[in-house]
């Protein structure tokens, strides 16, 4: 058996991984089979079995992959000095989204990975240590930006919106960045101390 | 063969709608089978196949029933007068959300529903129409709480605040209804004319 390098395995790894991108997003978790991711990578059964030996496996690792980007993108945030404003952060989260709606579209398997969660316990907790993570991180985003703020109540409301845009962008097609943030424009320029009271 | 009355054929239905919405939020779409249904709904199999002929129509007419509530509540706040100030009308549908995370959970299963339509164009097609017709009556009481605002972007904003508070509702269950409504009143309160003028 020949030596392989530790960079040979992360390309082989990374290969599987977005070959099964694509037969999820086009067919569904429960319509695809491994063979299909297989056949997707161009592998060899042995040679595929040797990283991945369920479409669990598969679907966990995409997600912790992902998950890693948007903790990524948030930490990017978080050095910024001055700190960002809210409009500049959901500016930048929304076009994350965006970046990642394409052909093998991240996006597009978060939401299956949400239908799954409804009722499958270990999606639940898949989603349940995801969601921790990044609202976790955004709540350190929150009170940097707004230091005035419940950190964790406004990470809640900026993570809602960017999940909201998700739905909307993956299913429904009508909405795009522009006109969201042009939403939110209104939403946070409408209510002063006011709004705040009535809404706490 | 005995005569049934509309209101005998109504209950029947509404009993074996409430049967599929248990066994898909139990179970989830792809492992329950129309016997599953059946049995739950405690009914024959000649009885129950005049009512529903597959899967996909009882789905369909549990999105149906349900996006009729959601247009129901929108109207019902469009009626007062003068118009809910936007807090309230948050409030309100966040409470909806929670009034229906119960045992047969009709927000589970639209959640379910938005990760079939990440692949699946039928379940597309059934989340686009019902999106747009929540997205239309969103608008014209966006225009009434805010008539200085773009209706169709600040209805995509409320749509998304409620969507997102439902993905976090079923699956991370770490945010509550008040928790998420200090995170607005914080976003809302923050951000005068001049966070509007960054977003626009």
């Amino acid at each position: 058996m020949p030596r392989v390098s530790a960079a040979h395995l992360a390309a082989r790894r990374e290969q599987i991984l977005d070959a099964a991108a694509r037969c999820f997003v086009r067919n569904g978790f429960h319509h695809t089979s491994m063979q299909d991711v297989i056949k997707e990578a161009g592998l060899s059964v042995g040679a595929f079995y040797r990283y991945f030996s369920s479409k669990a496996e598969l679907i966990r690792a995409i997600a912790e992959e992902k998950v890693g980007t948007i903790v990524g993108t948030l930490e990017h945030l978080l050095e910024q000095e001055p700190p960002p404003t809210m409009p500049v952060v959901m500016a930048e989260l929304l076009a994350q989204v965006d970046r990642n709606l394409g052909e093998d579209g991240p996006v597009r398997i978060a939401v299956q990975v949400w239908g799954e969660a409804a009722y499958d316990p270990a999606f639940a907790d898949l989603v349940g240590a995801i969601y921790g993570r990044i609202r976790d991180k955004a709540a350190v985003l929150a009170a940097k930006v707004d230091p005035a703020a419940d950190p964790a109540a406004l990470a809640a409301v900026m993570v809602g919106l960017v999940q909201g845009y998700i739905v909307q962008r993956v299913l429904a097609g009508r909405v795009d960045r522009e006109v969201y943030l042009k939403g939110l424009g209104a939403l946070m320029s409408r209510y002063g101390a006011e709004g705040a009271h009535e809404a706490r």
